[in-house]
């Protein structure tokens, strides 16, 4: 069986959660904490980052999540999720580095860093201009987000893809610290509605990271 | 014919190249500084980072170098560079994104700030303990490579990769701006001159960045 290292706010760990679920890839989650930098764990990854994904039977340690989910796409055929032309999977990858690095930066890293990290590592409380500029900077994506709906069925086109899968998970973070104003989005909200319902999204709302609670509407599929 | 939007220091670039050159794709280069945000430049790409790679008669614009790096290995027979096994193949796309990420945030990206994005855009002198302590953390990386090529020919195995490409891109930057120490590194130093010999190496090392000179052995297969 896999098992699969990460932390509940993890988004690089629920985009792969999301996309084994989608795949229906049977996996045990094991608790990691990269902050605490634990020899097991830096003995499988070195850059001491989740998602980790092992199988002890087979003797296979996958690390880094573009990596893993590519490995899924190549060896579990339901589900494909990098899909179509050679110049589709390109926009499906594009926007996956987008949501992983852009989205990522601009949004869920200041807030988990400040709202997170901060909390259980440093216990100090956040800075409210850095998270207002994170809010700030989420609102302008969920701008580019509406305007990738409003020219297509799914964010890289006519299909669901790993694009949506890594926006959700990295949106879904945010919005559980509390980040995400969804006022004037009403695309991009209709579309992670019908997210927030699937089978393999329900899982991940119904978990809780210690000591942060989320926003009311967090678990709601009508929010 | 196709197009690459890029600046002479940018890693992600290079890897780009190193990968059009083995494959022998044919290209022209496009200089583009994306500190500017020229306006057209980011209505090809919102996220202002190069490469970006464009073929005007086919109509297509690949953004994002894992994306492009897909893309090339996908359409190109010619020297595959993410080979093997999905074990194999899920090793090489560790180590890429260990490069692009982990030795960028260690080392490119802060000497690249320091010596050359505040040199042209703020006209500021570098800060001397910012690039001790990237030197430092260049060597930290150095032997982690040392150690890699003890175990195996390549870098994620007995083939050369892309994760050897990506490597190569990184590290050549950083020698550029003066940030490797050689010294004590015979292994990785045996295998970078066996890289600078190879024809997809040349043009990218006999390239200069205005304002910025290179050490007297960055160019020297014998150095």
């Amino acid at each position: 069986m896999w098992q699969l290292f990460q932390f509940p706010l993890c988004p690089f760990s629920r985009k792969v959660r999301l996309l084994m679920g989608e795949k229906s890839v049977a996996y045990e989650l094991v608790r990691e904490s990269p902050w605490l930098q634990r020899d097991a764990f830096l003995d499988m990854n070195p850059a001491a980052r989740t998602p980790v994904l092992k199988h002890g039977q087979r003797d296979i340690v996958l690390v880094d999540s573009v990596a893993i989910c590519e490995y899924l796409e190549e060896t579990v055929e339901k589900a494909p999720m990098i899909n179509g032309t050679a110049t589709n999977r390109a926009e499906i990858r594009r926007l996956v580095a987008w949501f992983d690095e852009q989205f990522y930066g601009d949004v869920t890293a200041p807030m988990l860093y400040e709202r997170m990290h901060k909390r259980i590592v440093h216990r100090a409380p956040p800075d409210a201009k850095v998270l207002r500029e994170a809010m700030r900077r989420a609102n302008v994506h969920l701008d580019y987000i509406d305007y990738l709906i409003d020219h297509r069925s799914w964010l890289a086109g006519a299909t669901m893809s790993l694009a949506d899968l890594t926006a959700a998970a990295q949106i879904s973070v945010a919005d559980y610290l509390g980040g995400i104003d969804w006022t004037g989005h009403e695309q991009t909200k209709a579309w992670y509605q019908m997210f927030k319902s699937r089978p393999s999204f329900r899982p991940l709302l119904s978990e809780r990271m210690e000591v942060i609670a989320p926003p009311e509407h967090y678990e709601k599929v009508d929010f």
